[in-house]
């Protein structure tokens, strides 16, 4: 690792690692403003193209501009793969779209789909008159399959042999063919008409002699991956399964394309940020965008959270009268509502996991949905008895201590019972619970929470 | 993937992906009612392990037995490592530990690890006295590095070779092997010391002559995995610089083990899963455990809900004689409080996330917390003017039409502020903001948002 600024430090006994240091950016820093593109050169250049993407993005446009100006002549196309949309389509407007057409062919297909795919509209239709006939036909293949498929993720190289050949002649076909793919784990066996038959990892045709026939050392039973089907399932099947590379076949079962791993960590790694983004209630993906955009993308969630607590403030002003005859029921309802709020956050978290790995399948679902409801009200008896004794021995209020336990039991089985139950039918209809499970589950705890508290106290006092 | 119940349904024009079909899950449980051996086993012996093990994960224990029986002479040992901690020992149990101990040695060295570690305390120490004694000094190697080290997820076998063989050396040296791991995808060169050189991968192997000298061939510039590193940072490297698998070394820069991306896609998941469960403030992992396990670990977070509801009320309380006055004020209260809230989730998650990808650095620090105040100054004034007017047109209140948008600014403007300030500080600290700031940004935002709302009342009513 010698060539890169990698560090090891070790701070009170933990490893840490940085990609790129402290002292490594300030040097970077330190060059921009002296506008010494000599050590710009120097030090950017040996970097891995990753590390120049993160480097890249964490600068201004300003310092960005200089730092393509002074490395263009050496620039690594492969930089360009790792930017968000946002700084790609700034770095490819130094480079120059032309620039950018002549270094094209160097990347493998699907990297050069993702760079044309991330461009803005315009940049995008000026580089597709200045790319070869070849690089548009493969570009419009990736793009006839749904956003999001299998096919949009597969790179359109790949090593296909038939299954009459001997190890030796598909040694011989790697050595001598000029288009092979940058990387592959494994060569597919295909027939005639292009179905693979098996799959031979590198690893069996290193262990075998020259003279072994692939059709007797490829493995038949392997997972071959719909060129439709939707790159979080494709996550979950190597995720499963365990595998290093797959083969993409079309509707008609030919095989059009491969996938590997590093593909589908970034997908799990994305597909994770949209989970946790959405549970909180961004919609954002670019870090980099100016603070009004932000803004305006984060604020369907407010509205959603606006019309929620509008429906509680409704109902709580419903109460106005029974609230100002004891001011103390506007402490405590709060608490009700909290406590279901948190109680249904959980379920619908641990639904929304089970569900993604599979645990629950339509002939067991009643299990979670029975486990849960012992679950909320096992915590509910819990937490009614503590907050009965908080509110006699602290607040010494003997009237709200029979209702507010009363209300918590009602509104925490709730929350319990709506988190699974919506979860499951959410998933079920085929949408994200992620999203939506959330603020439906909290509006009712809200909602019933206030209700059932102030309405007991309204009917008790 | 004839032999396995995979089915791609299409459903409304969607392509939908299931491991264990419906009807399979049906002919299943038929089989387990009718008590038919002969049917299970030809229905799960040609199952992978994975999906066996997904199945064993949805039925209960009495079926498992059942299964585990009818089964257990062409059990698959590789199916151990695919379940959960609790499924696992309860398998282990039908099948018997002095079985597991002989099947051991099937397994990869980080599989046999994990089956062992996931054993509970007594079937653990049983199995150690049984196993072999080379696989006991390679179980105790991996378990003198800690927890959720590198070194727990790399396995020993892997494939190293002198820089002065030729490609044809190699080959032989690979085919004469006894000991080889399952799968390898690159080859390490090492030099006397064991400190690796330079690496292989299996495709370069098979583009090159068999005379050509591993020296010129091999890749000098390398990633490569010290055995304490954590297994996200694991994770990160692999994500950052696309790798297939890594060499890891020791503390003296010897190679002692090889992780694989199929590993790393594992620990991505696992930590993606945390941090969504953490969000939501559920530390379980075991979705099996029985309800009053899962109950007693979800208290924990309740209880933190619990207090910070409390300091709320508590702050409610000081103002009831305000309240006692206009009941209306506590219906308002709860939606400053939870626009901040909501507020404050976003920043959080998005920090959080900015940080993981490495995008904040210590340079550029200033950036986050300014675009964050200005996001959430200008979402307050949105938010200050949409309730103002539904104050004054719908609950006809000027004197709260006054109040609210005040009350609203502030505690917003703190949610951005202080969501991002403190995601930061956690961070820095080394501490994992999932849990801690959640909680401790909406303490403030519900105590502050009630205090704003109901001081101004106090003062201004």
């Amino acid at each position: 690792m010698a060539k890169n600024p990698d560090t090891f430090e070790n701070n009170d006994g933990e490893l840490l690692f940085e990609v790129l240091s402290t002292e490594f950016m300030d040097a970077i820093e330190q060059a921009i403003l002296g506008e010494d593109a000599q050590t710009i050169k120097e030090k950017l250049l040996p970097l891995d193209p990753p590390d120049l993407a993160l480097l890249l993005e964490q600068l201004n446009a300003d310092d960005r501009q200089f730092i393509i100006n002074a490395i263009r002549k050496d620039f690594n196309y492969d930089t360009l793969i790792e930017l968000s949309d946002h700084v790609q389509s700034e770095v490819v407007e130094y480079l120059g779209i032309d620039t950018l057409a002549k270094h094209l062919a160097e990347l493998d297909s699907d990297d050069a789909f993702t760079v044309i795919d991330e461009l803005p509209g315009d940049q995008q239709s000026e580089i597709l008159t200045k790319i070869s006939a070849s690089q548009r036909a493969s570009y419009e293949t990736i793009l006839s399959y749904p956003e999001g498929s299998a096919a949009r993720l597969m790179q359109q190289e790949f090593v296909a042999v038939p299954s009459f050949w001997k190890v030796a002649d598909v040694l011989k076909f790697i050595q001598k063919s000029k288009v092979m793919p940058d990387a592959f784990y494994e060569v597919y066996v295909v027939d005639p008409k292009h179905h693979v038959v098996g799959v031979i990892p590198n690893s069996f045709l290193l262990r075998n002699q020259g003279t072994s026939s692939i059709r007797n050392i490829m493995k038949e039973d392997f997972k071959s991956i719909p060129a439709n089907l939707d790159q979080a399932e494709v996550a979950y099947l190597f995720r499963h399964y365990d595998l290093i590379s797959a083969p993409v076949l079309d509707e008609s079962g030919r095989v059009i394309g491969m996938i590997t791993s590093d593909d589908v960590v970034d997908v799990i790694d994305e597909e994770a940020e949209k989970n946790i983004l959405q549970m909180a209630g961004v919609s954002e993906t670019n870090y980099n965008a100016p603070f009004y955009v932000t803004s305006s993308q984060r604020i369907g969630w407010l509205v959603v959270t606006l019309i929620n607590a509008l429906l509680g403030a409704f109902v709580i002003e419903c109460f106005h009268e029974t609230i100002e005859q004891k001011g103390s029921l506007a402490a405590f309802m709060t608490i009700v509502a909290a406590m279901g709020g948190a109680n249904a956050m959980q379920v619908i978290a641990v639904t929304m996991r089970a569900c993604s790995g599979r645990l629950i399948h339509s002939s067991n679902m009643w299990r979670p949905v029975m486990k849960e409801a012992l679950v909320g009200l096992m915590n509910a008896l819990v937490f009614s008895l503590i907050t009965t004794l908080i509110v006699l021995f602290w607040f010494k209020d003997p009237s709200i201590a029979y209702i507010l336990p009363l209300a918590l039991v009602f509104n925490m089985v709730w929350a319990s019972l709506g988190g699974v139950l919506l979860t499951l039918a959410i998933e079920k209809m085929g949408f994200d619970p992620a999203v939506s499970a959330g603020p439906l589950v909290t509006a009712t705890t809200d909602v019933l929470g206030f209700a059932s508290f102030l309405g007991l106290a309204t009917w008790i006092l």
